[in-house]
């Protein structure tokens, strides 16, 4: 399932100076935000739900300023323009998703399901190279499930400083039915239902833009 | 918030023999089943999105088994009526939320928010209370909140023989803007967009109907 892959993450947080490209193309197309050019024709529209949504993480700064009417003057403008650049994320956050290590597929409770030989050496070869990278790591966050809590025990040995945080959402489940469905995988759609919402809130927590008080 | 009501949870099963007069209702009714009457109208039509959602917990029996066909037999008639038998709830499942006790109002990491001794108090009136009621608990779920967590333990003295269970889910949050607003509370969007979600995926976790396996 989808939410194995998340079941430990590093977040980091590196500056980038000015936001770039993405910044300066918000602040002089705001009219063409909805455009999208595939790579094959200029004159696909897509449907509305496969356009994307700049206020997908509810952080976008349009989205948290009184928005600007036409009749109002250049004062206003200003204005609108200083509460806009004041909303703005100038750093960039890092996520990145580890998956545990190898483990024991007999088991059948997930206590069970604790990681192999092997499972331990690939956990140690990860931390070992996390620890080489030498980026500036904020926080490890693992899963609650026992694969999860072993691999990331064994990679924070080799990253003592930073803070291990156990996070249940991240546990694996059902996200959303598979298209096409999958033969030998079939939960319940109470199942989907339950999980849906957790792995969703899962995503909102720990996706999401860096926010204008955030330096580096 | 809302969710402070949700801090602790006691999820327990009763049986109640043959789910009564809903059961009897759902079988002999079927296309009345979106009609609300309220007490002053019987014309009165409500919104769609005001009417009740039969499969609001993803576990009503119809939406559990293949649909019949208008030109089918009898028997697959009597098949379908089978099919629906064996999915149906038997069983009860009830949910005591409790709040937590008073707590310091001072503190400002959750850890300082400590019950008071009027807070433990409480909490001990309330497992004792619990305990005299002699309901046939499954278990205490407590939120990961300090002020939760004191009082689960508390309560947890006087009913010894359940499991304490943490729940990340339970959290205090923002599930939604208040309407009309509060002036004095107004966490920021992607606030309520992150906790929303949590909240959501808390109450699809606990809050379903018994399924047809459960006994009792």
């Amino acid at each position: 399932a989808w939410s194995r892959f998340m079941t430990k993450k590093f977040v980091t947080a590196t500056a980038i100076g000015f936001s770039g490209v993405a910044g300066y193309w918000f602040a002089t197309n705001p009219s063409e935000r909805h455009t999208v050019f595939n790579s094959f024709t200029t004159n696909y529209e897509p449907s509305a739900c496969a356009r994307w949504d700049f206020n997908w993480d509810h952080r976008e700064p349009s989205s948290l300023v009184k928005p600007l009417k036409d009749s109002e003057n250049a004062d206003s403008e200003k204005d609108y323009k200083h509460a806009m650049e004041k909303k703005k994320g100038r750093a960039t956050r890092h996520l990145i998703l580890v998956r545990h290590g190898q483990y024991n597929l007999e088991g059948e409770t997930d206590a069970e399901c604790i990681l192999t030989e092997l499972g331990r050496r690939q956990a140690s070869a990860t931390g070992e190279r996390l620890k080489n990278l030498e980026l500036p790591y904020d926080v490890i966050v693992r899963s609650t499930m026992a694969r999860a809590q072993e691999t990331g025990k064994i990679i924070g040995h080799r990253l003592p400083h930073l803070k291990l945080k156990d996070c249940c959402l991240l546990e694996e489940g059902a996200p959303i039915p598979p298209e096409p469905p999958v033969g030998h995988w079939r939960p319940e759609a109470s199942q989907f239902f339950q999980d849906g919402a957790r792995i969703e809130s899962a995503f909102r927590k720990y996706f999401y833009r860096a926010d204008a008080t955030q330096k580096e």
